[in-house]
């Protein structure tokens, strides 16, 4: 077969696990072992047909997806891929750029640039900042601290709060920094009157926590932080900053060191998109720049890999390109605003439903919610939740109870699936 | 448009341009700034059809695209983005898996132990080994070290040779040791007669370095190593031992405690697979885990996470898969023993032709070599030659001499190809 024709049969495959993967079972019914079970034990001798790539997928791997790209995902924080993300990675992979210097890849170089300029125009930051594509948030956050570290070495703490992200805590013990939480307040926004700098070479404000989208005071945090290198997690929620009425969590995040936004997350980018800026270029280089010889050129250009960990650097800015392009602003802005409805919705049934109740206040598109009864309850209920295959959520630990969330945030969801979902929810929670 | 439609014109897209790959200037002919220039300075405001995407790939970016995927690209190593593996791409961002947990995406994490297993049989590796894929060597190898210092934290340098790739430099910049650079010899392999451990927690053994493609003396290494963590760094050559005569390079590296081979350079995978495998997983999991409680879940298998960095984990596995099933064992073979044969070929007319010498030993597909004359003759050589457009070939330094090298890699390289690069390599030379 042909490149072609195997590309057609890819994207038939791919267009109808998009039209149908709202009638899969969210949650994969699988056993642990049971996938690798099914591959063979060894590869084979001979190459194979793609066609079989295809087949398989289907037949051995299926029962293996969660399926993060169902409208009824409402898990973490819930995602899409959407098509023309899912295409540039076809072009991107087609073109295989390796973006180790300027000159192996200028385009890769320049577009990373114009694209995530373009991206803080939409968001509404700064203009002039630096702007970088990283493949997780785990890694931009790594790199923040490194060059807080790198700033001040002898201060050897990085504060946050106790609802930050666990990626501030992987990216301390790998920098051998000790990690201070800060107490939150009862809607889990960090105190800033409880915050100690002491020997902080940076504090992480969060804007919309891991948990429940929280938003941190960002100015209060940046009044308190003096020369302490001030990083932004806005992971979820700063994709939400393209609709004007959620630019109010965007205060103080002007004056933020280094900010990271996963345009994978609430953008519909696929995966591997983290973008991370900073007002301070000129400090990422010193904390990572070692060019060696056989690296020079004589272009005097500053590689991406001297602002960065990795030296090799993937055409990520091309999905993000293609993305903003086939939405343009008003095309996510009609998309988020979806989203903040239906988990409006979803807040508003939960608040009128008796032996309910709603555990946070919901800034985004997430609802933090539980029924009466005890943590095992819920916990149970959540199991049974997911077992049905109608929908996926997920939970966390808020003052000590287990709640459950649930994150609107994928393309196809539409009012019908939240209201499927809710109904599935309060079956089985009065079983 | 219709998903189909707009993926068919990718597809097409996709093989033209790998059709006519050959015909383009190797390096891109652009100045700095000039794509970026080109591009419109804010975003659009209504979404744009996707073929407006794929138009200005040609009339827009093209110019500032190197093409890695060129029969003519000889530079650094060469790599290959092969067909099932650019299609496999596409399937991986329609199904758009993030593994989290092993609940988020069953299929994600067994088959990239499985396609982990595959591929280390097909190397020759001991059974048994945990394997996973990074999206750089760079992270792949602070990933090892970062578990060498934890388990030795009051050991603070990290040893290799001179001829060690920058990445150990750069982790070791992050993790906060120091680099001790043992000398090699004169066949650029490092000496362990003069192998200094004293408080190293790591030692690097590199298997196809970077300049040269020199092979460290592992068994001597580990001989001397004890206790100290042994990391083999085989991102280039590690993928020649699917060849049996190639696997001499292998002996001693059954005793590393970790070991990066990176697919996505001669292994025909695209961008973003970095494949490291240790004997000791459970010292990663010592020195990664840190689930938080929104994590936790009744599914008693560990998590990718608490054994890498990041804690998003894309479908890198599926690609690998393709690759390894769609050419099989023998079609890996036949790949890569034609690349030894023209690496070999291009060697002997540089020893027969006189006013050129050879500067290494070729142990795999990559030349080292330079033009009598001095450095400045040789830089303006290259850079005479990769002006041409017709073919892209890097250089490096060695004993103090700038030295050309010339990577043979890429699938679709002919002994047409390498023929005429020497040709333009000559008569460049003879100007």
């Amino acid at each position: 077969m042909s490149f072609r024709e195997d590309g057609y049969a890819a994207v038939d495959w791919a267009a109808r696990y998009l039209e149908g993967v709202g009638e899969r079972p969210v949650l994969a019914q699988v056993e642990p072992g049971e996938i690798r079970a099914a591959l063979p034990a060894s590869p084979p001798g001979r190459g194979e047909p793609f066609a079989d790539i295809l087949r398989d997928l289907d037949a051995v791997l299926m029962p293996g997806i969660t399926h993060w790209q169902s409208p009824n995902f409402f898990a973490y924080f819930a995602t899409t891929g959407s098509e023309p993300g899912i295409l540039a990675e076809l072009l991107i992979a087609a073109l295989n750029q390796v973006g180790i210097l300027w000159r192996t890849g200028p385009a890769l170089v320049e577009l990373e640039q114009q694209a995530m300029a373009w991206l803080a125009e939409l968001l509404g930051l700064p203009a002039g900042w630096h702007g970088q594509i990283e493949d997780t948030a785990s890694i931009s956050t790594l790199t923040a601290l490194a060059v807080a570290r790198s700033r001040f070495p002898d201060r050897r703490v990085v504060v946050c709060s106790e609802q930050a992200h666990s990626s501030v805590d992987k990216a301390a013990r790998i920098l051998e920094l000790e990690v201070r939480k800060t107490p939150v307040d009862d809607e889990f926004r960090l105190r800033p009157d409880l915050l100690d700098l002491t020997g902080a070479c940076a504090v992480v404000a969060t804007v919309g926590t891991t948990s429940t989208t929280s938003v941190d005071p960002v100015h209060a945090i940046a009044d308190r932080a003096g020369d302490v290198w001030l990083h932004v997690d806005a992971a979820y929620a700063g994709s939400g900053w393209v609709l004007p009425e959620l630019r109010w969590s965007q205060a103080g995040v002007e004056r933020a060191d280094s900010l990271v936004v996963n345009a994978h997350k609430w953008l519909l980018v696929p995966m591997g998109c983290s973008c991370l800026w900073t007002q301070r270029p000129e400090e990422f280089r010193d904390a990572f720049s070692l060019v060696p010889e056989y690296l020079r050129t004589p272009d005097d250009v500053v590689s991406a890999s001297e602002l960065a960990i990795p030296l090799g650097r993937g055409f990520r800015a091309l999905k993000l390109w293609a993305v903003l392009r086939c939405y343009g602003r008003e095309g996510l802005q009609s998309v988020l605003a979806e989203h903040l409805r239906l988990a409006a919705l979803f807040e508003e049934w939960v608040r009128d439903e008796p032996g309910w109740e709603l555990c946070a206040p919901r800034p985004f598109s997430v609802v933090c919610f539980r029924r009466e009864g005890s943590d095992e309850e819920n916990a149970t209920l959540l199991e049974r939740v997911n077992a049905t295959g109608e929908l996926f959520i997920s939970h966390t630990k808020l003052n000590d109870r287990y709640v459950l969330r649930l994150a609107v945030g994928n393309l196809r969801t539409t009012e019908d699936d939240v209201r499927r979902a809710w109904n599935v929810i309060r079956r089985e929670g009065a079983r």
